[in-house]
């Protein structure tokens, strides 16, 4: 049997656009005389769509697009993911995550998915009834047993009782989203399963951004032994061929190197953005430091240097050195430049406020955006200036965005945005936050590794060896405030990503004091989050729908 | 048997400040004579505690402050809710949703709640392992039925099941948050079930503010005819005490009539959020427009106007009567009122950007805030001039909060958080945003209520009667942009509240163009929302935690 693996990049909501696109598939996997086509998790609608999936006349008009879809199949066999209308009665969720099969005109059989994750970004128990049947279609005299993405991962039915019905394939379409390494994690969970079983397993993955997430194709076909017979590009939409039984000769794309991976999933997961939302153009910051330097890397590979716009702000407290780095970057590129003087508006807020404050603003001491809670708040009337400069460039920047269209791109990096060490309005004012899931230290990796890549510095060596600072104070040093970014980002990963408390992170070696100083860090700014831009998830814990709590908190570890 | 339900307002993960407060009451519900005592759900963690449910240390540390509490319990029957630790190997989930039944020094026995909402606000399928067993206790001699919350709005077991097995109450501990008009619904509800179970009923809510939440407590005893035999306040902590049956003299408080109940949500959900947040002190820029005006009130209703700060930040267009009623809505407040220029900024930013613009700032023509994918937003320049005294006015704001340790209020109304009509940075940078979820037609009726209670104009007639207008360029009003507010009030309440498509918009009489409009103005604007500041649930569907939109999605109805 040959079988179409076909990977694609739909856009969430857009049912004429992703059906289109799954009939021009359609008829490309017919002309590579495919038997069988399989298309990603929800294709048709769009994944995830949230809560369009709880309108009503959204799901009715996703059928529609299917019936349509299947009235233009031949005699091969078509698997698309939709939404699936569920008979009434059935309280406030109106749909099935299901399988159409499609063939000769209609669509032959519906397969509904067993297993609704509802961890982690997964929200799958709040739109979808679940239902309880293994289905097994016949392909070309070849039993093909049905799942959907989580179906595989759990052990048990449908899938061993598919298998022990025979079937010799099972397809698994899948909305599976990527973070660092989880491709190798596929491939093992796949591999034990097909092995356990005794069949062959196809995934087939989405492809593509969409708002927080980012899918990375890597679909695959493993044999009964596990091993991996075909293997897709990662990040990009394909077409995978394959022969059950291996025939030998199917693509075998290479899975790409560690920072490779990341920097790949960063670039797509910031171009579907900017593309799914009709950008053309996109404006950033550029101070002359590592942060900024990766989003305009990442900028200019997304969706070309033509279509970056840098901007150079730079106050009395920015070094002619990192203005010098940030010139250079731009020009590295060959992405415009823009400066824009700030002292003015920086003497205007001065003037207007001094009155207010009853007392002139000083730019010394201090820390960036104050904490709530914080008793020693107003004792440290310097945050306030500082913060005015920060702002001050979040309007410019914004400024510029209402006037030539453009998005605005924030340049926080997960170590910050984690700790606090960010001024809401000011450098987090933008619509999206390419590197928001970027540790400091991975921040480092990439700019080296995209440096390495081009063969020359992209980015000065003097903007990475240069001591972090956020420039807002005379002689102000990131190191003032927070823990060096080694120690910050392993314990930061204990707490954020792994749910660690205090014990189990001394016990692992990290310093008492630094680790209850980082959580109190992290657990007050909850506030600053919740108003931070969107960006990527490339960890297994991102902020944002991956990681939901309260403000209001007052458990301390 | 004597009954106490114990209407409490715990903080989310305050472990000691919760357990304290229980034991507290736990001695008065003694010191009455009750028999037992019911407590809320989760009140131990708090709720929604949302992640933290997730952090085994937390868990663990929940259950160590149950079994404290039990260890001071005497003959007196005590039920607490809490997240009570799984076994190993249930996944990423470390917790039921339980009840602790405490007496004579010990935790004597353990219900777990069997429905866990996963729909609306609620996440309780990521948090929670569902149980399937009912649970009947004994207390002086009456079976008393165990169900939680939502245990009780799903017909069938477990209630059904300890009805049938004779309980001659069945207690429901919850945590329901209030929408308008709920209190109702909910005596309905219970009523039905006590005329088909046949028992009395207990429904003892949570009272009090977490984030976007506020839980009304209005807690009631129905007896088995489905009548009220006793009910405690809204939004007020509270003990109340009840014989079962009925000996008569219970406390029967009456509910608050539709606006007053609205008001006092507000004002609980907005004092909760303050004070739990450990705030003293708001701020928040008062325009002399309707919704700053109401913000105003609440504020001065929730913590004392002499803890509010009113600035008022007027632009060569706002007029000099809408600067009147500022000044005068300030006074009559009795709070402190503070003038800031915004012109030197203005013209700073004006000078700074004039390169980089190509062209002088204007400002006329134009709404608010542009939105993405809009073709037009080049060629609406002067939108830039807009948005940008409303940042400067943002920027004001936040540095008198970084300087004073204010919490910064906004002042954006449903209405205008549904269309985007608000400027991001702008008006809607702060802290916490009061009427968030309160229509534009609902902020009048409120201004009025709280005019009318008070005998007097705290909001001056003017103020109420004026053609809305954001004030940012010359004579310009909502109209100019908007639908009238009392047809885009409709129409925002079928598609945000009641996911309505357009065909059932249209056949309701709604205007298919301004249908059209409205729907494209909401979704344009999910990228707003997304960095909007909290507020306070008070309709069926609120923005945040409640509807769940990509910012990325083409379907457009």
């Amino acid at each position: 049997m040959r079988v179409a693996l076909a990977q694609i990049d739909p856009t969430v909501g857009d049912l004429d656009g992703n059906t289109a696109k799954i009939a021009a598939w359609i008829d490309r996997a017919a002309e590579q005389g495919a038997e069988l086509a399989i298309f990603p998790e929800l294709c048709v609608p769009g994944y995830p769509a949230e809560d369009l999936y709880l309108k009503r006349h959204f799901v009715a008009a996703n059928l529609t697009a299917v019936e349509g879809l299947a009235s233009g199949v031949g005699a091969m066999t078509v698997l698309v993911g939709f939404a699936e209308p569920v008979a009434a009665g059935a309280g406030r969720r109106h749909a099935h995550n299901s399988l159409a099969v499609l063939r000769d005109g209609a669509v032959r059989a519906v397969y509904r998915k067993n297993h609704l994750p509802n961890y982690a970004v997964f929200d799958e128990q709040r739109y979808f009834v679940a239902a309880g049947e293994p289905a097994t279609i016949d392909v070309a005299g070849v039993g093909v047993g049905l799942t959907i993405c989580e179906d595989l991962w759990e052990p048990g039915p449908p899938a061993s009782s598919e298998a022990a019905e025979g079937a010799g394939l099972i397809a698994n379409p899948s909305g599976s989203p990527y973070h660092r390494g989880k491709g190798r994690e596929r491939e093992r969970m796949l591999a034990l399963r097909a092995r356990e079983y005794g069949t062959h397993l196809a995934f087939c993955n989405l492809v593509g951004g969409q708002d927080e997430l980012v899918f990375d194709g890597h679909s695959f076909v493993v044999d009964p032994s596990g091993a991996v017979i075909a293997r897709a590009a990662q990040f990009e939409e394909e077409l995978l061929l394959c022969e059950i039984p291996s025939a030998g000769g199917a693509r075998l794309a290479e899975p790409l190197p560690d920072l490779a991976e990341v920097y790949a999933a960063l670039t797509l997961g910031l171009r579907d953005y900017v593309r799914k939302n009709g950008f053309r153009h996109v404006g950033l910051a550029l101070s002359g430091g590592i942060d900024s330097a990766l989003v305009a890397l990442l900028a200019a590979d997304a969706i070309g240097a033509g279509n970056v716009s840098c901007v150079v702000m730079p106050s009395p407290h920015s070094s002619p050195e990192t203005q010098a780095d940030a010139r250079a970057i731009a020009a590295n590129l060959g992405a415009e430049a823009i400066e824009i003087a700030i002292e003015p508006a920086m003497a205007a807020y001065e003037e207007s406020l001094a009155g207010p404050f009853g007392a002139a603003l000083e730019a010394s001491g201090g820390a960036a955006e104050p904490l709530p809670r914080d008793p020693t708040r107003s004792s440290e009337p310097d945050l306030a200036a500082e913060n005015i400069q920060a702002r001050i460039r979040g309007n410019m920047m914004m400024a510029l965005s209402n006037k030539h269209g453009w998005l605005v791109l924030t340049t926080g990096n997960k170590s910050e945005m984690s700790v606090g060490y960010a001024t809401l309005y000011g450098d987090m004012a933008g619509g999206f936050a390419a590197i928001k899931d970027v540790p400091k230290t991975l921040v480092y990796e990439l700019v080296r590794y995209r440096n390495e890549r081009e063969g020359r510095e992209l980015v000065p060596a003097s903007a990475i060896e240069r001591a972090p600072s956020a420039e807002l104070r005379p002689d102000q040093r990131d190191s003032d405030s927070l823990p060096p970014y080694e120690l910050l980002d392993r314990v930061l990963e204990a707490y954020v990503e792994r749910d660690e408390g205090r014990e189990e992170m001394v016990a692992a070696g990290m310093p008492g004091d630094v680790v209850d100083e980082v959580v109190r860090m992290v657990d007050r700014s909850e506030y600053k989050r919740r108003q931070a831009a969107p960006g990527i998830r490339i960890t297994p814990k991102a902020f944002g729908r991956d990681r939901r709590l309260p403000i209001t908190n007052r458990f301390g570890e």
